[in-house]
């Protein structure tokens, strides 16, 4: 057997491993019962423990060394490439650093669900300083081994290829017309009006309009489920993935479009090649590019007039509500394209959204880079706030520095993957109309050629390319800013 | 640390995965769909190749040899016991053995599925041949080891400390009144009449009417559920059950009694000591006292009379029947001690099962002993048959020696584990009925006096004794089949 080969029996067992993590995780946020909690965390621990073995066993490195001297077909060399990056990436820790980095972590995330509740930015310093002490150490540890700055060895991990200094130049041309045309919309919007539709909507008719909302999208229900959690995500595996939405009785909007953007990563997982099953070079492209895939369902396909005009048709099927004016098409759209300022990330409108990531992503890479300290980011915070969306976090650090749970165990280097996914989704859309008549395909219900353009274009590539080759086969160029300004003009102006 | 300790980290480890391997398979029978089972069968097996390996390390044999002469207390060498009783079983057969029986297993279970169904004998015999012949190659291995017979030694997998000379006494007795009871009762129940409730029956109301009668029985929702599967089982871990039922909506009988018997299974896992948690010595003693506690609540206390006015009454609120005389406590009550004879084991009263297993314990021991070949079971079933129920099988495979699966991958010694459990059942209750007014109890609606004495004298015990020592601490003798008679004379006649 060639080494090659041993290394990809390996990634399949660790593949097996990380099956049985996948769905033990689905079942702690989506069925268990809190008493099962304490002995599941064990398990699952037990279960990391070993799959951080399996991918940092020491003959690995001699394998690795003897395959890249084996005459390897292209696509072997990439699988090749994507096991090697993420050995290394397992393998450049020491050990006490890892487990340093993990306990910080925990207990920081632990105390924040309470510190938030209660503003407390000085005991959440108090932990914080370590979990930022820890991963400053890390981000070195990762720049030494790929010449890079500390922060884009972090941004690695999420975003590979991808730069702060191409995120720089993206990020500053988006600060030059966001805040601006954030103000022209909210006050052209002023002028309209919209209906909240009133009442209550039981869960079990959410749930029936989710489900048909899916079902229109094509989720394959052979190989998936929908189910409810607090935090709704895309779980599970390839060939079993399992999303989750919430259901609020009072607001019908939310759960339905939350469920159309979490089918949008569903069908990503969905479509990834069974040829390449268990292998790195299988998975999805990166955080950006999957979140390009959720966004082009939320908000390239669900925003979209014509989908509104199904989603509007089916909402008023279900909740008989043929004649309320609430459940118009006009009305959802108006609804589903709302913008306000507002001081939460999660629940920030399309066009706000990448005003909160800029602003995440400033601190975060000047705080890896050692250039500010944790202490600098209230300040920061309120600053950068005021500039972009003309709101202050003064003192309001729940609201604002404390707001979300990424940095609290140190998963710096994760935000920007949101607002590049939505930037991705934009420019696919823009290739995909040279190809599709996408407003008719909608229209007709049958969504099939726009699926099949993502299947050809994305999710069968998985990760045989790197995220700029993938982008540029599909759309001719890397990444361009300009879709998505496009798109956002069009959509709101 | 001493080696009795490590022993002890060894065992928590192996439960670290055996709780996945719980988890996942819950959600294979329960929520996973279709098209993810050949990924998740993948990962479990890689799961149990694992767990064997935990099972089975080399230097354990050191371990064991070295704790067993350190100084324990009389719990810890009750746990030294179990977690080497289980060592030897893991370790004692050859690998190629444990892999051709296996192998031999599968493919003998999966033709079953369709053969059964084509009442196809001769290509059923043509698998199982094989399954018969490694399965006595493995009783031969064990009871070399063990000094006892073959089937002892297979027996000792589910029963440790059962013999079979021990079953052979008790059993003969049971055949000397049992036939002779079952027509007296037919004869009896022949002048009633009985009305089978007609009607649709919701799933989710069948469902609402098991969570009430779960709750009744005290099970404990903050560290289980209930949910659905096609086979009902109690799965999960002991601080998260997972039990499952089947609805047929035309028929509200049997999932509610299904789901009561599941209830005493759960309530004995979660009645484990969690101080033992992890542990062989804190897991349930064995099959049959297992399945003492679901007889326990199925036959013992949900078919007595005082529990089914209960059971009635909750089925006339949920479905709103007050008026209708099938859904009267006296009419509950002749349905669920109806008894007729059948073929199927599955589908037999509680006066006739005991037929059922005598006949297979009859013909599994002479099959592992060698007295007998695969050949003759067809024959030794239709004269069983005809001697104890009065029913011929012949040329009938299908409802015969083909109706269940347990032998088809070769797990003989099974089945007598259901019998000693409505024996170990009947013989608690004639000694909680000494301590506690069992019918005025349950009429009170607040059975916490049983579930103490079951807490005390069964769950909370755990493995800490052998099977015979439990039941005689619990009932001032070992097992004596007199109350399992008396039982089924006061209730049946």
């Amino acid at each position: 057997m060639s080494h090659y080969q041993k290394l990809v029996q390996h990634a399949q067992k660790i593949a097996n491993f990380n099956h049985l993590a996948a769905i033990s995780g689905w079942d702690q946020a989506a069925v268990m019962p809190n008493g099962g909690n304490e002995a599941r965390s064990k398990a699952m621990a037990e279960l990391s423990v070993l799959i951080h073995q399996l991918n940092t066993e020491p003959q690995l490195s001699d394998w690795f060394h003897e395959a890249e001297q084996e005459s390897l077909s292209p696509i072997e060399k990439s699988s090749l490439r994507e096991m090697k990056q993420r050995w290394q990436q397992a393998t450049i820790l020491p050990k006490d650093l890892v487990e340093a980095k993990s306990l910080a972590g925990s207990k920081c995330e632990h105390a924040w669900r309470t510190q938030r509740k209660q503003n407390d930015w000085n005991g959440y310093a108090q932990n914080w300083q370590e979990v930022v002490n820890l991963s400053q150490q890390e981000a070195q540890i990762r720049a030494d081994s790929l010449g890079t700055t500390p922060y884009d060895a972090m941004l690695a991990l999420y975003e590979p290829g991808t730069s702060s200094q191409s995120l720089d130049v993206v990020f500053e041309n988006v600060k030059t017309w966001l805040p601006n045309l954030v103000d022209r919309v909210i006050e052209k919007q002023d002028k309209e009006s919209v209906i909240y539709p009133k009442g209550t909507f039981a869960r079990s008719q959410q749930k029936a309009l989710g489900l048909k909302a899916m079902q229109f999208l094509q989720f394959d229900f052979n190989h998936g489920r929908l189910d409810e959690s607090v935090h709704p995500f895309c779980g599970g595996v390839p060939t079993d993935v399992r999303i989750t939405t919430r259901y609020d009785e009072n607001d019908l909007m939310q759960s339905l479009m939350g469920t159309i953007h979490e089918t949008g990563h569903a069908r990503y997982e969905q479509g990834l090649p069974t040829s390449l099953a268990g292998l790195p070079v299988g998975e999805a492209r990166s955080m950006g590019i999957h979140e390009s895939q959720s966004l082009f369902f939320e908000m390239q396909l669900g925003r979209s007039p014509e989908f509104i005009n199904h989603l509007s048709a089916m909402a008023r099927a279900e909740f008989q509500a043929e004649d309320q004016p609430a459940f118009s098409a006009d009305n959802f759209r108006k609804l589903y394209t709302r913008v306000e300022k507002g001081f939460i990330r999660v629940d920030a409108d399309e066009l706000t959204y990448p005003a909160h990531v800029i602003l995440r992503y400033e601190i975060e890479r000047d705080l890896m880079n050692g250039n500010i300290s944790y202490k600098d980011v209230p300040e920061l915070w309120d600053q950068k706030m005021q500039s972009y969306l003309g709101l202050s976090t003064k003192d309001n650090y729940q609201n604002g520095c404390m707001q979300d749970i990424h940095w609290t165990d140190g998963a710096f280097g994760y935000f920007p993957s949101y607002t590049l996914g939505a930037m991705y989704a934009a420019q696919f859309m823009a290739s995909m109309r040279k190809q599709v008549n996408v407003s008719e395909v909608i229209q007709s219900g049958d969504l099939s050629l726009i699926f099949a353009w993502l299947d050809e274009n994305i999710w069968k590539k998985a990760s045989q390319f790197s995220t700029d080759e993938l982008v540029k086969q599909a759309t001719g160029e890397t990444l361009n800013a300009e879709h998505f300004k496009a798109h956002l003009k069009a959509r709101y102006l």
